[in-house]
């Protein structure tokens, strides 16, 4: 059996942050073109593995290889089995389970692709699996999706959408010593903060898992000069958006709310938008990885590339090694413990077939 | 008799943005020097020139070479009689009026001080009168002083001084989809911006003058990146402060007002912190300026180097050509009528003896 622990090690060890993953795409599909069960297809930084026996159904597995800017730490495995580094839990560790599983033999529930892909952690126009959608839509075709983001191991159903507007507030620039001549458009802000600061998230229960929308203000700029009232002052709000909901309703929801402190001449523009995912997991494959997982789901709240594969009419969950809680942060880490789990849970969907 | 709108008009003329005043100085210390009654003395790119007969008293009358950077306009002298261009307002009318009244015969009713000073328009520690308050104090010595900031021809009593402070609220990141595992800093700026919006101004009235103290948050900004939680927002306050009160007494007030949304761990600093000036109006001098502009005198809202001078233990006033209102505008006037009526107030001053 495979040191899952030093693979990973070993794809640690070759940096690869958003835009930089030519290296690892090298050996990652240096490693996949040794087994002969699988077709690999290079494209870009991106790399997709392939069995391409008779069986009736496909399942997709999809990690990203790169990695947030970051320190890196003090890469290795330690004599306690964890594996550390930047990149250890999102997602290097369960990139070594995904080769590792799809070197071995070719399954025998079904076939399976393995999509491993660039720059996720950058914006999603920018993504690798969307250059993959773009170029060769038929090799992500399948009939569910495993996106192998850090979950513990736990099915982390669906994901939750992000709304980003950008808010500017307009007023008219005065004297500091006569600020009745203008307007301050940063005092302006004071109503707005207090609405966002006061959002009562709203809590959706589907398929029994609970998402939470959330609200938050997470950048504010305005100012002219030290004198001077400023005319100015802009907000970027970031909503997050449960799957009982689409885009379009929560847009419509973020220009209602915000609405109240906004005047003609103000301007909200809404630079992001990525849809939610409902849960699907009363789909026979995610119902099987849920009950192998030993664990019960929960609601993914963050965005992840499952509402890719949800966009092409694929159901699709989040299932990985790591804590989600580590990720972006420094001492990134994964037990070799958690990647054996990974490994049995996924290689035991594989061998599973699922009408 | 002089034609004061052409010489306002050459000064426009010559580009002296802060910093880069020396061509002006060079011309105004060329007019000053074909004066005989005139002792004129350059330090760096400032101009002293003083009658040194025997009089009794000695009046200082001050104005600054700079202008704020801007659109220089078109200037020129329109046939209405009007000088346009970048400073017209602020204050090469004034400076115009100054070097024809020095260069005129000398005045009988006092000696007269007559400084032209560099960097007004910038930080104080930068001003080219605090440069010859360091190296020439003696030349600035006198018993009043008038400066010739833009007042339309009314006296402008004492000025207001200014306190800045820059607040930094501190929270702790997290994902924008859990935001309960940190702290959003800018939400934190709500009630704060709500208190200093809601600020309600005080009004002081000395000498028969009428200050209006002011709060207003001149900038902000706060921000990580699109999906974090942000563990830091700043506020830089602007605070107008009468004359009632010493620089200190209001330094800690703000800090009192700012007190209740403060933690431990968040920090405000003072960052500039200039006294204000006593009216003063009662002084033979400034009475007598009062009388003779015909208009009852208001109070100075904004900071000018009428402290400057009181903090040398000279009472002082503003009284200039040009409208307050228009200064650091784009399309900067003077009208010709402002600039003789400007002359005809101070060369009376001058002509009178004070006690």
């Amino acid at each position: 059996m495979t040191d899952l622990a030093a693979l990973a090690a070993s794809f640690i060890a070759i940096p690869s942050v958003s835009g930089d993953e030519r290296a690892l795409a090298d050996e990652v599909e240096r490693l996949l073109r040794v087994a002969a069960h699988l077709e690999v297809t290079r494209v870009g930084d991106n790399v997709v593995a392939r069995t391409v026996g008779g069986r009736a159904r496909r399942l997709v597995v999809a990690g990203h290889l790169d990695t947030v800017p970051g320190d890196p730490g003090a890469p290795g495995v330690g004599a306690d089995g964890v594996v550390r580094g930047l990149g250890a839990c999102d997602m290097k560790g369960s990139l070594a389970v995904m080769v590792d599983l799809a070197v071995d033999a070719a399954p025998s529930g079904c076939e399976v692709t393995w999509v491993f892909f660039a720059r996720e952690e950058v914006s999603r126009d920018q993504s690798g699996l969307q250059e993959l959608a773009a170029s060769v839509p038929e090799l992500l075709e399948g009939d569910a999706a495993v996106v192998c983001e850090p979950t513990s191991c736990v099915v982390e159903a669906g994901c939750q959408g992000v709304v980003r507007a950008l808010v500017t507030l307009r007023g008219e620039r005065a004297h500091t010593a006569r600020p009745w001549r203008g307007r301050n458009a940063v005092h302006r802000l004071a109503p707005l903060l207090t609405a966002v600061a006061s959002y009562s998230p709203r809590h959706v229960e589907l398929d029994g898992v609970v998402y939470t929308e959330q609200l938050q203000v997470v950048g504010v700029s305005g100012g002219v000069s030290a004198n001077v009232v400023p005319d100015e002052a802009t907000v970027t709000i970031n909503h997050r958006v449960a799957p009982d909901r689409t885009i379009d309703e929560a847009v419509e929801w973020l220009l209602e709310f915000l609405g109240p402190h906004l005047e003609d001449s103000d301007a909200c523009e809404i630079t992001d938008a990525a849809p939610p995912a409902s849960p699907s997991l009363a789909h026979p494959a995610l119902a099987r990885l849920v009950e192998l997982s030993g664990r019960p789901p929960r609601a993914k709240l963050g965005y992840t590339d499952v509402a890719t594969f949800a966009e092409r009419g694929m159901p699709a969950a989040n299932f990985g090694a790591g804590d989600p809680e580590l990720a972006h942060h420094a001492g990134e880490q994964v037990a070799t413990s958690e990647l054996s789990r990974c490994r049995d849970v996924l290689s035991a969907l594989l061998a599973t077939p699922f009408s």
